[in-house]
């Protein structure tokens, strides 16, 4: 972590004078990419038509959690950019988890998932809510369980797992939701039209919230295709920001690591569609976008933006808002009699 | 009431031997009628492309709730055959609700909406769990703030409202609710195509338990086009049923009508997708189909049927299995900075 962080410096050092004379266009196609038009195929999980299929139901389905109350889609709604518009995760039994549920939208693209990287990829990821008491409260046994249980589901994941001898499986259901879940991509952006070379994309509030971005220091952390969600990095590189908004008790990426470097570390966010997805950090605790730039400039930047500034820069992160992918409500198999009921506590 | 009890109990007695010799379908269709293939138009309500859609938007949203978290889907999962596989609704703060959530899919064809029906249409109904605090928990002065401070509202409802001068209301929310799941129909289940004339729609077990359903004793309260939702009667006819069933605490429409006759009074629920659709009756204390059959036998025409009959009914009501309508799942317009945040207490 030490090294990341000296890099993390030098870079904002860099950032300040870097891009301010050069053309935009040249300079943000260096930091940035656009977000592809067609869901990225994942190594060791090919998608098909038939896994994507049950992914999409397996996503939506409340049986996964005990109370057959709660679905991925509770909080990673993809009618509201894959994400709950809630502070913190509310599941099992209306407890509140203890942080900001980030949209599933474009995660694909991130480098590890959850606000701490602690699962490597979706299908990892995807069997953490479904068994945390505070989400989902269920486990492998059960889920495996109720899946067998209800007989639609058997011809949809032996399709989906074709050749395999028990394919109900707990990994399987992971699997399917990974490459439903890499479909769920917001390409055509007013910004990847503009990295596309629509040079008119961008307005011109926009156009200077983009110059405010990359010469003020924040491409370092968030740039790539997902303007975020590459790497790690303290929440207060220069600033402790209030204990409000990074409550102490929520080390971050230390209570994965146990290394001391890593304490208050987080994963950078993907920015990807962050007008919609309110409210903002780990903590959920800043509802307005304006000011979420705001602490992001004095904890990491050690500035004070002026108002023309923030105003540009959120015009900016506006123009991050992509087209939200189209999907069709599923139509879940049945539950038989042998069902698992639903346990509400 | 009384009359109507009078009136059931000749209809009962009547029921035991006038079916049995006539043709099977000739006889069905005297007391039943297919779903239409298109969804119905209301009076006082028509339909427009732009009011399903807003009622559709409407349907998904949870920021219709006050901890933005439940929608009407919550509870009437389009894809769950419209209901929620709990036994009673479960809403704000993880409480359970007093009964078991009656499936919105072809509830348009009911005579009055909720097991009392104390709600005349959709319209009312709609305007019901919004409001109650043992569900949504809002109320129309923050579910009319909510949807004016979200911007993309504004234009929904006027497309959906022509001509009015303040289109964002409830009256106008639950008018476009009842007109989207006006549309949530069912047709084309093996019943249907029975009834329209595929005399091999339904198999022979079916078909013996149609005979059953018919001479028995059930069809009185369960027929027409959805087979019961027309009429209240006595839950208990000839017997009262188990107090675990029937909860001494919910008189069902006296509650309404504070009229003695009408103690332990329901709708007759329509038994459309009744397989998909457990557990069973407004406690949904009855989670097997074959055992609902067997309460109904006892409670209503005092009667046991034997295991074959119990069988053959079973069949019968798989047969009442229709398609499913297929929907979008809607992309909600985003929240804006002056949104209520959710309240989860």
């Amino acid at each position: 972590m030490k090294k990341r962080a000296l890099l993390l410096f030098a870079l904002l050092c860099l950032g300040n004078s870097a891009f301010a004379a050069d053309d935009l266009t040249t300079q943000a196609k260096k930091l940035f990419k656009p977000i592809p038009s067609k869901a990225p195929s994942l190594k060791e999980n090919p998608a098909t038509a038939a896994k994507i299929d049950l992914g999409r139901k397996l996503f939506f389905d409340p049986r996964l959690s005990s109370s057959q109350l709660i679905s991925c889609n509770t909080c990673h709604n993809v009618g509201l950019f894959g994400a709950d518009l809630q502070e913190t995760a509310v599941g099992h039994g209306w407890q509140k988890g203890p942080r900001n549920s980030p949209t599933v939208f474009n995660a694909v693209f991130d480098a590890a998932q959850f606000w701490d990287g602690r699962a490597k990829d979706l299908q990892t990821q995807a069997k953490g809510p479904v068994q945390a008491n505070v989400e989902m409260n269920s486990n492998p046994e059960l889920v495996v369980k109720t899946l067998k249980s209800i007989p639609g589901y058997g011809p949809l994941f032996r399709a989906a797992f074709p050749g395999q001898k028990d394919p109900v499986s707990f990994d399987n259901m992971a699997r399917a939701i990974e490459v439903f879940e890499a479909t769920l991509i917001t390409p055509s952006s007013p910004f990847d039209r503009f990295l596309q070379g629509d040079t008119k994309a961008l307005n011109a509030a926009q156009k200077r919230g983009l110059k405010v971005f990359m010469n003020k220091g924040c491409a370092p952390c968030h740039a790539g295709v997902n303007v975020g969600g590459a790497d790690y990095y303290p929440f207060g590189v220069r600033e402790a920001p209030a204990t409000e908004i990074r409550p102490s008790g929520d080390t971050g990426r230390f209570m994965v690591t146990n290394t001391e470097s890593d304490r208050y570390v987080f994963k950078a966010p993907s920015l990807r569609n962050v007008a919609a997805t309110q409210p903002y950090f780990h903590s959920g605790k800043v509802w307005k976008l304006r000011d979420a730039v705001a602490v992001m400039a004095s904890a990491q930047l050690g500035i004070k933006l002026s108002d023309h500034e923030v105003d540009d820069t959120v015009a900016f992160l506006h123009a991050l808002t992509g087209k939200e992918p189209r999907i069709a409500y599923p139509l879940l198999p049945p539950s038989s009699d042998t069902t698992p009921q639903p346990k509400l506590k």
